[in-house]
């Protein structure tokens, strides 16, 4: 039983039985479906990497396996936006940074409340930040990019993945074309959308992922280089994000029960965050009905608890203990 | 220049000029006018206090002048709910814990979202838990527990603010009877408005709301006495979930450039914790549009860049040196 | 089989086959239960009654029976309200005439589209027409017109109903408050809801309802007396907003397929109108999922296309023959 | 002053009288600009006519300008859809049949109440009919049946129109995206936009409007040729649709005030119908802010009232008069 943190001497033992005690609730989800491919992923998958700012790495389970990172690109289209468009006004028109309690793919907060996206995190709001991009960076310069924060030559794009997102994403046709009509793409519509799905199909893994959070919880800084690769303020920000709508409308209650900043992706994929100390990768296919991993968010609640790391429950020395 | 953080040997004079750099920032904003009682309120009115989780407490500008608690007393009615509600599963059919990016006393998302308000923190998620708790408890024992939090027998009733929200406040009615018709109220909606208004109505002080913030910020421990006030679990999920709905739906925007579990009131006051650290009541009765004071909030964002107490940008150290 | 017309020589054999035929249809659905009292309804009673504006009476089945009014008091305070407000800039601010794809009791549209109710024959509508009216009659006066245009001294106030109904209508509480809030409602909203309810607590009968009905498709002139009771334009405006929005959100189908204005109440009642030849009142309590007589709603759409009643298909000597 | 209809002998007469005094509602509004090639109209331009179904003809003003069907074409591909589809779930299953207070470009409705479009009449339910369509008929079979209906040669699609819809009729592909990820089209995006950005681009003129309303008036029959074009159930459903749901969130005013089956188009053309009687076709590209016809929308209702053309308070003797 993992919540006796006691009882372990080393973290990749206390994972291990985590996994193991988690596995069972990959029964309680299913894989996604609203792209063909997303279907044949294996449903019992399980894995979880975690790695520290001291570039130490704890990995068990299917951490080598490689899944599409979906909306978890959406934290790299927001920091190269944050990168790259220096006037915060451009910013600030095409998208919001409130939480939305509704679906991922809802175009209703469009349409009723404000004419930009709620938020990034969101599919409106990742696909006007897409817009922003299309036409100042090469989607072969988004691979390097997301390479670098991964430290991972194999992050590549997944051809079939995203032939499957360009020919059944319509949705995602529907609110580009939405805010095409509204003025907050600017550029090529399909370009545009191109360059989204290309983003969703990157293939990841959850050791990749928990790299990319060292970066995150290191304020932007490469544990295992020492380089910046993120603005501190930028890290800040897309930690905020995350925090408060990165597990769509699950949002609320991850903050207030698991209380680390995460992202997830309806290919399985966690990126979570233990700030200043530690990226933590997960992987696990098999999603709830909001679309969050269901093991995957449950190994992160019971580390969150054990370890202590919930944003207002911090004790590190514990975790330090097992490192 | 409050930036100039090593310019300073006291926290109280770096406090002095922030309160004089903010002033100006009242001209910004109205006072509230939705009940007449809160438009005599004097607009040039701003004060601030810090309470530390080891008793120090610095205090500058109108930090002894009453108002009423409004909003923030959702934080109190909350804390109440999560110690006499043991049972979670009648807290789930009560309120949701999503952030909302519609105005504080939207009705949209209870007839298109979900049968129950979105969140405790706005009118609606509020009024429900009066609805839980006006049969459990009676409001002079509301009162007390205000009083113990505040550390403050001044807290009381103001009658006269009372009685504006009773007679002109039928927004809250629309939605106390809105509740009633969902089954969520299930107890009588006159009492529980009446509970309600209450609530809103009680007298506080900066210099209270202060305090108030270092039990929270302390796990529930008051400084002062070394008791529990408030479950440490109690305390955890209250700073989040004024962390992520806190602040109207300019709480995403709060999030992330403030980035301290804040919660407002149009009274004028706030409310905002440095976890682990201090507890801040703000007092300026000049709102922006969103309905949180102009000057206030202009005070936490400098004091969050100045001191780094931002969630993910926390450097103790340079408070302690003032402190 | 009361389509073959032609086989029949008295309107009074047809409407006996009519309702012989119909009655199976009261099996498909199920008394309202909104409130108490109405589900006290005996779900299989049936009738129908035509009267003509040359004030011939054709009645068969459940007509004398007594039922609440409810939602087809709704035209009687519409006229009320046309023929007291001279001011129409007053009714203007008061009230749409948009027909809604709403439940009519929906407080959606008073949030996202405008602040009026978005047409009189919905419950907000209707409750804002009793804002206007609460202050310029009394309730006496109200019976006193209802039993002119009903010609019937037994129209009287179900104490029963209306104490069901000022006791469990949250949610016409809610839509007065929200009304109220918006200062659409001027006056007190006890004493406007009050007025509301018991406007919808009338007892009348299929036979009254089908003299009322022949006054409106008399343009106004009560046939029996050659009075004018209602004016020319309030009757033309009445007959267009019933035949636009009188069914609640199956105005449209009904439009379509019976093309008659007609208003239908929970309590089974429907009032109907033959232009310039009829009033047709119905009563049926056995509801479809709109809150429509299921066997009233079956009645009206087969005696409209065997008599050629529809609006855009109108052939009056069958019926005439039949006289 | 038209409204002395006694004074006059000759209907053309009184429509060169009612032409002169509305032209100065023509500085009322303004053309369309939503698409470029719509902003180029004149917006002086007035025309009337009215058709019989004794195929007598009265036209004043600019009758024969052209000008693009736009909207109006939602009635032809109405009217074949209910031609060609037998199968009324079919129908069922792509538009309802209600009005709503909805703009006409409005998605909001298709994902708050149900999964289809409220009626055909908007975008939306004419972009379903547009994909039950476009694998059934080719647009030249389109082209030919509108020139039926319209008596004319001359019809033709205006290259310039349709170029201006698809390259910059983005919220139209965003509402057909959305139909297509909820399965409502079943065949390709992109041909149903073509088809419906084609019928929109038709070129018309007010006279060919009036001869196509004459048909509809005589229950399907051509007054010209005595040939059947639509089915008579379905021209009384078209006008009905046209009553209810004809003139987009002014449908419910235009049916009190007017009271005529009448459907508008954002290039200025207004098609009306006195069932039994004639068709009327107007021209006048001023638009108010719902998007109709300014000084048409005026026209049609001094002419109700003077003529006694409206629903509800129809006396053709004045009309036959003055024939």
């Amino acid at each position: 039983m993992v919540e006796s943190v006691s009882a372990y001497n080393k973290l990749e033992d206390l994972l291990r039985d985590l996994v193991d005690e988690c596995r069972q609730y990959t029964k309680l989800g299913h894989v996604a479906t609203y792209i063909p491919i997303l279907s044949k992923a294996d449903p019992n998958k399980i894995g979880i990497c975690i790695h520290t700012i001291d570039n130490k790495e704890i990995a068990v389970g299917d951490v080598d396996d490689e899944f599409s990172i979906q909306s978890i690109s959406k934290t790299i289209s927001l920091i190269i936006t944050y990168t790259l468009i220096k006037d915060m006004n451009i910013i600030k028109n095409t998208f919001g940074v409130e939480a939305s309690a509704n679906k991922f793919n809802s175009l209703i907060q469009l349409e009723t409340l404000s004419d930009i996206p709620t938020n990034p995190m969101i599919n409106s709001g990742a696909i006007a930040c897409a817009g922003l991009l299309v036409d100042k960076i090469s989607f072969d310069e988004f691979i390097d990019f997301a390479r670098k924060l991964c430290d991972s030559d194999k992050i590549r794009l997944s051809e079939e993945t995203y032939m499957s997102e360009k020919t059944t994403g319509f949705r995602n046709y529907a609110i580009a074309y939405l805010l095409k009509s509204k003025n907050i793409i600017k550029t090529d519509v399909e370009k545009t959308l191109d360059f989204y799905f290309k983003m969703c199909s990157l293939l990841v893994t959850a050791r990749s992922l928990s790299r990319y959070g060292s970066v995150l919880a290191n304020g932007g800084t490469a544990p295992w280089s020492k380089t910046s690769l993120i603005d501190y303020k930028t890290a800040r920000r897309t930690k905020t994000l995350m925090q408060t709508c990165g597990m769509y409308d699950a949002s609320g209650y991850f903050a207030l029960d698991v209380g680390m900043p995460t992202k997830s992706g309806v290919g399985g994929g966690l990126l979570s965050i233990a700030d200043n100390k530690c990226g933590i990768g997960v992987f696990s296919p098999s999603l709830d009905e909001k679309g969050n991993s269901v093991a995957g968010c449950r190994m992160l609640e019971i580390l969150s608890r054990t370890l202590k790391l919930h944003n207002f429950d911090k004790d590190y020395s514990i975790i330090d203990r097992l490192l």
